[in-house]
């Protein structure tokens, strides 16, 4: 089953895909969207948007897997949330399956505890993934660790 | 100058549209995009993103009118930004012109008072726009008010 993990933000969106078979993982392919920071809002939005249609179909997930959205900082929060419609928008387009998780699902899954540290989740997905070094950058090392949490759900998923 | 004014939502999306010449403001069509409450988030946005992409062609607006997001639910404001991001990603595809208001300013605007009551920019809106009634609901009557403020600057604009 493969799995596509998707880290929303609009001038960064991080995306890992991971192939799952029986216990084990192997990463497929990850990396980052940009868009200009100079340009309009819509127009990085639609950006996203035709990137979105031309990466997913490329990597052809079974599932995709997005955090749910946690606030820490409201204006950043709504930045974050307008990139996230478009998301959901194109999987909707797109008849992609979708799980959600929470920050703390996520870092639970990873390493144990809900609260874990950035580079602990990292160090977790370095290992589980047998990569040679940690991931890089941040965003794309998030959207990893969303994949292999919906991994961890694989089992529930193929019953 | 054919002016669009959208109130961003998930739920309820309202327009209004007005055509502004000189001083003077005529109404051309108001109303609400409703998406059903039991469909999934993505589902509700792809039928957004499809209304959107029928009205506004129909409506063919010079400029359209949005109101900045303002927070005073979190929950409820990722709703309305993830919303929010689809309206500016159809408004980028289509190519249209954009200003923003916050609510203080379509407030000051109609009313002359930053801080008023909803029903006083309501009757505000039918009195300007003549219209035998209060528009309803208030979803659409919104969208006229951030339509009419929008008014106040073509003069700005043609210039």
């Amino acid at each position: 089953m493969r799995i596509l993990g998707l880290d929303p933000g609009l001038a960064t969106l991080g995306y890992g895909c991971i192939e799952v078979q029986g216990n084990t993982c192997q990463v497929c392919d990850f990396g980052v969207i940009t868009t200009p920071a100079d340009t309009a809002v819509g127009d990085r939005l639609r950006s996203l948007y035709n990137d979105l249609h031309t990466l997913i179909p490329a990597l052809q997930p079974d599932w995709v897997a997005l955090e749910r959205l946690f606030f820490y900082k409201m204006s950043h929060t709504i930045v974050v949330a307008q990139a996230r419609g478009v998301i959901l928008l194109v999987l909707s387009q797109l008849q992609c399956p979708l799980m959600e998780f929470t920050p703390p699902q996520v870092k639970q899954a990873l390493t144990g505890y809900g609260n874990a540290a950035k580079i602990a989740v990292q160090q977790a997905v370095q290992r589980e993934l047998q990569l040679p070094q940690l991931p890089r950058p941040d965003d794309a090392a998030d959207a990893l660790a969303i994949a292999l949490t919906a991994g961890r759900y694989a089992d529930t998923i193929n019953r």
